[in-house]
């Protein structure tokens, strides 16, 4: 085969075969097709698109280019949940264990934070001793222990996928739906869960900012779920305002806490809770979630969760050293706070990273005193922005600058937009 | 600046700005914009082209990665020509002396052939001793003394052009009628030329296959050109089977002689005369070039032209040490001969070349005995194939077994198909 003619294939908007993509990422992660042909190629596909069978084939190659993990010798049923990331996302803290405590095994791999959303590992870091950098024996064991681990993805799952997405990331090709959800689904079969729920965010703070994008993201992965044999479902959830009430990440943490204590902001509860039962459903368990969060079932894995993984439950979380409110313009109701400009805000505060290899700040972030539709009184906090460094406030402020309206048209959209699969 | 903002925009369907144009270009050729990322940019052209201002500040980003000749000091009037390439294309070895008879001053740089199209520099080394690469100093002089010189461009003229055409072959993207454009109005600008003429093939044997293709390369260079100073036109003309009766490197060096000779096959000197009054009338020469020819003249430019280069125009020319011939395989009228199969059959010979590091074969070629709409004989020869290595003839024969017609339904292209400029 010969990288030229796969390339004008599809740049002349043919479809390619399975053998010609089977080939072309085999060869792309032995460096026989070079990053100007695959990035050529990824361009062409921004073009032309994928159909269903060729996104299948490109993610078939991308989970064969490294090894599969097999939890099926667990007693329970693994299932898992993605979230293509957002503004105050907490949501994995609650729903792993969450789950597990109604009977299934939940094996999490995480990623950190990359611009203005968060990262799930940033997020747990925050507790004194944690750590999510298992080996796979230590994954398995705290996963058969305890039923829900959160840890990274190792550089043996998919590693076409990591050198593409780098490629990706510096080539304005980030932007096609079937190379994200190839990337996506790519690292979600390779840990080897036997069934997904997808939580794919719309609006201003999420990559997809229109619910016809979500959808078609959606379908595209839960497509490739089911093909290959993996219960697939997703939910379209809003990312129009931050979820809860705390972006950061020991902010997160503790607000994360608050829910499995049977409290907490009720768009977190009702989140975790819609997501939980899909992830149930999905599984093949007959278990009431809300019944788990209320008698503390919930609370109890994730104090064993934590442990497991060298965190102390009840260690104090780490505060910023220095805050500043944000005050409210006027008096009335608060009717829309950007999601987007809230994340930008909390990473410029220390919260998230710039560049892969940078720190975060884990008292760093922003708290909301006010959602949408809730009322406000002129001159009263409506956000407190945290940092450890002074220096970053004006920054942070400047991204909140158009970030919020009191008594505007508003139009929030539904928590759960829809569901696919 | 930033790359990625650059390939998105134009990924988006944004007209780039001339100093967005500027800095990729020549950050490129710093080596600060990566392979990877100037393919991606150069798929994105090929997806939602580029406007007329684009593709003018591409061409001068390229112009500038480089030196240009100036020869604006001669007593005479410069004029060049370019040709898109095409099958037994012989014209410049009988157009360079023609016009410089005619009073005009022709620096004509020119390349190697790869593929099935044939190059100057190849045809031209065919005659013993005779040397393409010289140094500026010395095209300089054979310019000033004999009017014309044939030479390859040095590695000075428009850099950026060479390390980006070598980047689309590899990924797809040398088909973008701006890139092209960009590529060849480069190199010809760089060259100093006060005006230009434009040979634009169409048909089988021609980059461009079809008129429509043809006509808008031939405009995007005309408005280049003409944007940049140069007296620019353009004439579209027919390669749907090859030009004269001559495919390879010393036979079509013999083919230019007969012609400056005053005799040859009549489509070359209709041709070498249509271009010649272009060249001409753009350079402001009142020189009737048939004249020239008919007289002698053009065939002393040449022989000076040869012997200033190193060459003895009396020498005899190498010849293929075998010969295999094609017989008609009917009697009738020759209705087709296809202009792509016989140069792939020349470049299987040993005519030309596969990669641009391998040698070609002077003496390798094919001989036509027929044109279209000339009759042929049953069992009589209808090609000749010349070679040095008689295990090349089947493989040079199987290119031609669907490459001509007797008494089909035939109908050619007419030699000039349009002017533009």
């Amino acid at each position: 085969m010969d990288a030229v003619e796969v390339i004008a294939a599809k740049r002349d908007g043919r479809e390619l075969t399975g053998a010609q993509i089977a080939w072309t990422v085999d060869a792309y992660t032995r460096g026989e097709v070079a990053e100007e042909q695959m990035s050529a190629l990824c361009m062409a596909v921004v073009w032309r698109g994928m159909t269903r069978a060729e996104v299948g084939a490109w993610t078939e190659a991308m989970l064969r280019s490294g090894e599969r993990l097999d939890f099926s010798d667990l007693a329970r049923p693994t299932t898992d949940k993605h979230s293509t990331g957002g503004v105050g996302d907490k949501i994995t803290l609650v729903l792993t264990p969450l789950v597990a405590a109604c009977g299934a095994a939940v094996p999490q791999l995480s990623g950190r934070g990359l611009g203005h959303t968060g990262g799930t590992l940033d997020k747990l870091e925050a507790i004194p001793g944690w750590r999510g950098d298992l080996a796979p024996a230590d994954m398995r064991r705290v996963l058969a222990d305890v039923g829900a681990v959160v840890c990274a993805a190792g550089p043996g799952l998919a590693p076409a996928d990591r050198r593409l997405y780098a490629l990706r990331d510096v080539t304005g090709t980030v932007e096609s739906i079937p190379l994200i959800a190839a990337s996506i689904m790519s690292k979600k079969l390779a840990e080897g869960t036997a069934s997904l729920v997808l939580d794919v965010k719309v609006g201003s703070g999420a990559f997809m900012k229109d619910p016809a994008s979500a959808r078609e993201l959606a379908e595209t992965m839960v497509a490739i779920g089911t093909d290959h044999g993996v219960r697939t479902r997703a939910l379209l959830t809003a990312m129009d305002a931050p979820l809860g009430r705390a972006v950061g990440n020991a902010v997160e943490v503790a607000e994360a806490v608050e829910v499995l204590a049977g409290g907490g902001p009720s768009d977190v509860v009702e989140l975790t809770l819609a997501l939980a039962r899909e992830m149930l459903e999905a599984a093949g368990i007959a278990a009431d979630p809300a019944a788990a969060l209320r008698g503390g079932a919930a609370m109890d894995v994730w104090r064993r969760m934590v442990a497991a993984q060298g965190g102390d439950p009840d260690a104090p979380l780490p505060a910023a050293a220095e805050r500043r409110d944000i005050l409210a313009p006027a008096t009335g109701t608060l009717t829309r706070l950007d999601a987007r400009a809230v994340g930008v805000a909390a990473w410029r505060l220390g919260a998230g990273r710039a560049r892969k290899e940078d720190p975060v700040s884990p008292g760093a972030g922003v708290l909301l005193h006010a959602k949408p539709g809730e009322p406000v009184r002129a001159g009263r906090p409506l956000l407190t922005l945290l940092t450890d460094e002074p220096a970053r406030f004006d920054r942070a402020a400047e991204a909140l600058a158009d970030a919020f309206e009191v008594d505007g048209p508003g139009g929030r959209l539904p928590l759960v937009l829809d569901r696919v699969g």
